[in-house]
């Protein structure tokens, strides 16, 4: 049953005054009309590889591995960026060749670290470079990537066209620079990857980090939070807690903390952990 | 047919911006690949629970009474409030208890009155407390219990999950105290509970106080409107009407009446009728 | 199989905040639990009929012709403006006979001109005022047809209810009167239509305009572009290029054309091109 109506989400910074999205939908069920599409958001900033792969990475963990997942934030649209599909385990992922793919490039450590640049496929997973325009709508627009290659491929691969005929195995894609913390005895320095709609600010130091720690201090946008809540509902005022992502994550009892601390996507956030953290 | 894709309502406070709504949906979709997810509105204001429940009570009502509604609006996650599932006749509400089920709790006399605080389960329903964490996912976060726990009980309940597999018949749920018109002799006051897209101001006033009404005023903001218009079009300038949620609406015609009153949610609106209603 | 699950697709300024969109989804899982609801956007400015006539103009091509659409920006809801139903062999239209249709009236000849006011059904199309109360909810309210009527007629189309039993056959519709761009020797003068989430000013200056053009000048917002680009990605700064909507668009690399040049919907562009276009 989930194999007649294949899941494919869609990531974009299309936004939704425009009918970008409706239109992608529109190609992708006029090829498969069993296609079960899923919003993932169309809220990424314009143009934002980071965030857009930060918030795909977060969300693709909770969708079956048989899943497509269409992601377009594409600045280079109409270049020689390359259009890719990466086949993995997990799931199958449609998009341009920019950094989108970051997290999943992982090298498996959990560091979020790892080479920049055009680094090999991980082992276990195949990137294609979709270059068979036969998939594509034709003409192919130079501004549209998205209705015109990614929509109609996804739909294709999910009537179960094999990958190889979509186009040829490549064995890199890019990767941007990871945003990683960095250790200095029982100190951790990391940065806030996304600030959410509550105003949560959402870091990239690992819910591992504090795993059997004692005392707990976070410096953030001038203020000190001793210890970690167990709920948003059990401090008063910011609090530090371990978030939807995993990760750390600073909140204000009902309200902003990112407008509380005047801070956003970027800003730095020291972690004191005792014991030190093996 | 109907039977076999079951329709699961969402109604959060997560907004577009995050994947917080692709990741419930991938939740389910992974449990159960028929379910038909639709968006009632995920733009409640941060943790405003009386708006939610205001909103969830005027879209419930034109979904079919097998339809499984999910409501999160959820300040208090990771917290001692009860996850809860609500049975009635017309439709399975699934949220925490923390009033975003109000208007369910009705004594049906239609005041919008009644009780604040713990209230028994209305005649013909039933109410469980979700306690069950075989039905959840593993681990459960202390902060997001739409994707842990609400989505993964909805998707099982579509499934054919009987209810009392989920968890424990609670014979009472928190209602938030109401905001009830109240009466004068023939004038009755009540407040704004919702200002639209189009700046409509829509009150707790119900439409039947209008029933044979002979002269109507309507005073709000500062101004008066005399009679009620029969559309938008009709009218010039400022208008009441019975809007959609079938109570007296305050609209501006071409524009927002929100805005030329300067008035938002709470404010009070007095109507004076003649003949003194029934 | 896409007979089974027939698409109804949404266009309409309801936003996102309100349970519009929500409760109009309900009305039609309600009559056929089988449609396939796509949403194009419901982000049209309030009452703006303009914006979504042409919104749904370059979004309806990429649906298959089986596709019912219902376009609903309807200031006149409540007043004798007439719902109506366009029949076309590139799909049905269903939304109020206010102008919203317009670039579907048409005479073929793609100039985008033609009559304003009420012009005739186009050749091979077909027109009913939908005016068979049977197929609407009851009691139908003042002040929302998308729920009481639009939304149940789309769904009865969609099992299959012939046109004909939905209201009467019409001859003629009311259409906006044309954005059109006006020649003077080589120049071409022509104005903003949209302006996307990008910032791209979207004009309405066809493509065909540009076919074997050896030299091309751009003047907007007090700036002259010389040529048109490839993508956008190849030129630096503003650029003129042909858009996803087949006509000239202005874009900015990395940032937004309409901040820069400070210009919004509806203001002048003028073409220069040689040889002189035919």
């Amino acid at each position: 049953m989930s194999a007649s109506r294949p899941i494919i989400t869609l990531t974009t910074d299309f936004g939704h005054a425009d009918p970008y999205v409706g239109v992608v939908k529109g190609v992708i069920l006029g090829i498969n009309p069993n296609a079960l599409i899923v919003d993932v958001t169309h809220e990424i900033s314009p143009q934002n590889i980071r965030q857009g792969a930060f918030l795909l990475e977060n969300s693709r963990r909770f969708f079956p591995p048989s899943a497509i997942h269409v992601a377009v934030v594409d600045p280079g649209v109409g270049s020689d960026r390359r259009p890719v599909l990466l086949d993995t385990p997990s799931g199958r992922f449609v998009g341009p060749d920019n950094g989108i793919f970051s997290f999943l490039l992982d090298d498996g450590s959990g560091t979020g670290a790892g080479r920049a640049g055009r680094v090999p496929t991980p082992p276990g997973c195949r990137a294609y470079h979709l270059n068979n325009p036969r998939y594509w709508l034709s003409p192919l627009s130079a501004t549209f990537h998205g209705r015109d290659l990614f929509a109609p491929v996804a739909a294709h691969l999910s009537l179960g066209t094999p990958p190889a005929s979509l186009g040829e195995v490549v064995d890199s894609l890019i990767r941007l620079p990871g945003s990683t913390p960095t250790r200095d005895g029982n100190r951790v320095h990391g940065r806030t990857l996304h600030v959410d709609r509550f105003g949560n600010l959402i870091t990239d130091l690992p819910a591992g980090l504090f795993h059997g720690a004692v005392e707990t201090r976070v410096e953030v946008g001038g203020v000190t939070i001793h210890g970690l809540s167990a709920s948003y509902a059990e401090a008063n005022g910011l609090l530090a807690i371990i978030g939807s992502c995993d990760t750390l994550e600073i909140a204000l009892k009902n309200g902003s903390a990112a407008a509380r601390l005047g801070l956003s996507v970027g800003d730095p956030v020291t972690v004191t952990i005792s014991p030190t953290p093996s």
